[in-house]
């Protein structure tokens, strides 16, 4: 038990006693007050809580429990913003105790504070998203973070990332769920991110120290995401994903779930349209979401990043067009006009469309 | 009167009576039994169920009634396809008598039976849709087409054109309703599909012979070509369009109203958003639609004409893909796969993203 104080370190053997899940943690606790008193309790007690077998196993410390306390006590001298919040805190999130299945205690590193916000939503998706969906991600979570929400997501490839970084864009407060322990950053390629939520923001995860990447640990992570946030936006998913696991367990917890549509031949829109025709809002703009909780904040933070005033853009307008047509607009020569919209979409401002038309590609 | 009979000179001079809407017109033919009938009664008679400007107004033969009849007479001896369908004719469609607002009578040309199809789906939309808006539209159409369902929709360019071709190329039935007279094509562009319309399916006017393209006709229009169907299908439209007016107008009439979604960039998907949000059905395929009248087709018609096998189709996959990784999926050289890939894009199965991402272009 070196390291950590007792009460800790009786957290985390009722964390990792084997066959002792969340439920059968929670009716120890609250049948003995405590988790020392559930370790100082005889088998005969904890035999009128859980079943005989769970009961026995109590009694003999698990085998990883030194090594994590260890462990932990390390991890938390690494700097002042790491802690470990337990159902017991005064800081474990007030929105997670009214789910199904709080976790027993959550590692946090960042501003603990942010789990605590009441104006939290969730922003989750593909890890294989289209370029607008990213796109769409980052200025969906951009807009809530400036409209002082907190940006729940996951810290996946992909929409997750994305979302956590257009919230710290956006100059605003994000938190990532993670689905490993939190000394293990997964992705490895969002490392540098992690770093930059751990100052801004907050990770946050319910898994031991050292606990590699799982697929079994995602959907229970998903449920804190869910469980931490008002409400559940999906920008991009496929069907059978774990964003559709996230939006009905946001759902089950009496949250909303929000689904921005796309094209009907776009795989990573069918699971946002499986929602939709389940009953989640079709959104189109970050205020149809916020307009929900009374918070939309109106046309300032609304309004897309203004794109370059340009004759060709200008010409272009929002319909797709030949080049012929925007020949006739504009009055350019079709060679100057040619390599203008080349220049523009390299820029990704416009868009070739099959058919030589050519689409202005909008970033909200 | 001349090249008409009594009855239907009678019925066009209660049509072109001024100041008669068809409420009017409606209440005198309940209450005398006749469009002749209205006429050999007094304006005393009159006047107990119109108001007295009214009553008056119906004792002098309008001003254009000769040239209409000699003009409908001409019209009809065209060919034997054409006939005036009015409100007391065994052909008048049962679907319109239940709406809340039916015509006093329609010019038909071609298979005036189709109007009383049971099975009737209109398709509407934008006049000036997205490449993909106008091969959804298409492929939804011969879908339903396929399945025994008559397509109707307004003959307009874009969405409408693209719904009656896809209908006729199905093999199927359809049904357009014009917002001219049904002598005069409105747009001139579609005279050819008028002409097929008219011989495979059938072209309808409520509206006196020569009336030319009126902004004001078009709402009206719009009210036959919901009423004229159980179901009405939005495939895009802007908001503030009339596609909206139609699907309005098919809700009020207590008949389905569908929309398929798109970008939430795409101003062309913005009214199906809205109707969306107000509570139509999200539709992904033709079969969604079907479905919701338990006559869905299944697997055989939904599925998308196949694409051609090709090594780079096959490695791009469903999501957008550099040509880096597909050079290292298809081990091709980097010269010999742009050149490909320029060739699909040409085809019009494969489109260039900004970032030089290339993306698979759907033909459902």
């Amino acid at each position: 038990m070196a390291g950590v104080d007792d009460e800790l370190a009786a957290w985390l053997r009722l964390l990792l006693s084997p066959g002792v899940g969340r439920d059968a943690a929670r009716r120890l606790l609250a049948a003995f007050g405590s988790p020392q008193a559930v370790f100082v309790a005889s088998t005969t007690a904890r035999r009128a809580v859980v079943p005989p077998s769970l009961a026995e196993a109590l009694a003999a410390p698990p085998e990883s429990w030194q090594a994590q306390c260890d462990a932990t006590a390390a991890w938390l001298a690494g700097d002042g913003t790491r802690r470990v919040v337990t159902l017991g805190d005064a800081l474990y999130p007030p929105a997670l105790l009214h789910t199904a299945d709080p976790p027993l205690l959550l590692f946090v590193h960042g501003r603990a504070e942010l789990l605590a916000a009441r104006d939290a939503l969730a922003i989750v998706g593909s890890r294989n998203p289209t370029a607008q969906g990213r796109d769409n991600a980052r200025a969906f979570a951009a807009h809530f973070a400036r409209a002082g929400w907190t940006v729940v997501s996951g810290l996946a490839l992909g929409i997750d990332g994305a979302a956590h970084e257009g919230a710290l864009e956006g100059g605003g407060d994000t938190v990532a769920v993670m689905g490993t322990g939190i000394d293990r950053v997964y992705p490895a390629r969002h490392r540098e991110l992690a770093h930059r939520i751990a100052r801004d923001g907050a990770l946050v995860s319910e898994f031991p120290l050292g606990t590699p990447p799982l697929a079994g640990h995602f959907p229970q992570r998903n449920r804190l995401i869910a469980g931490l946030a008002r409400g559940t936006l999906v920008v991009e998913a496929a069907l059978e994903s774990g964003s559709l696991i996230t939006a009905r367990l946001a759902a089950e917890a009496g949250r909303e779930v929000f689904a921005i549509p796309g094209s009907i031949h776009s795989p990573q829109s069918r699971g946002c349209h499986a929602l939709i025709k389940q009953g989640a809002k079709l959104v189109e703009t970050a205020d149809d979401v916020l307009g929900e909780f009374g918070s939309a904040r109106g046309a300032p933070a609304a309004t897309p990043a203004p794109a370059p005033r340009d004759p060709v853009l200008d010409a272009l307008g929002h319909d797709p067009a030949t080049l012929d047509a925007l020949a006739a607009r504009t009055g350019w020569p079709a060679a100057d006009l040619a390599a203008r919209l080349l220049e523009l979409e390299l820029e990704g401002h416009v868009q070739r469309l099959p058919g030589g038309m050519y689409q202005r590609r909008e970033r909200a």
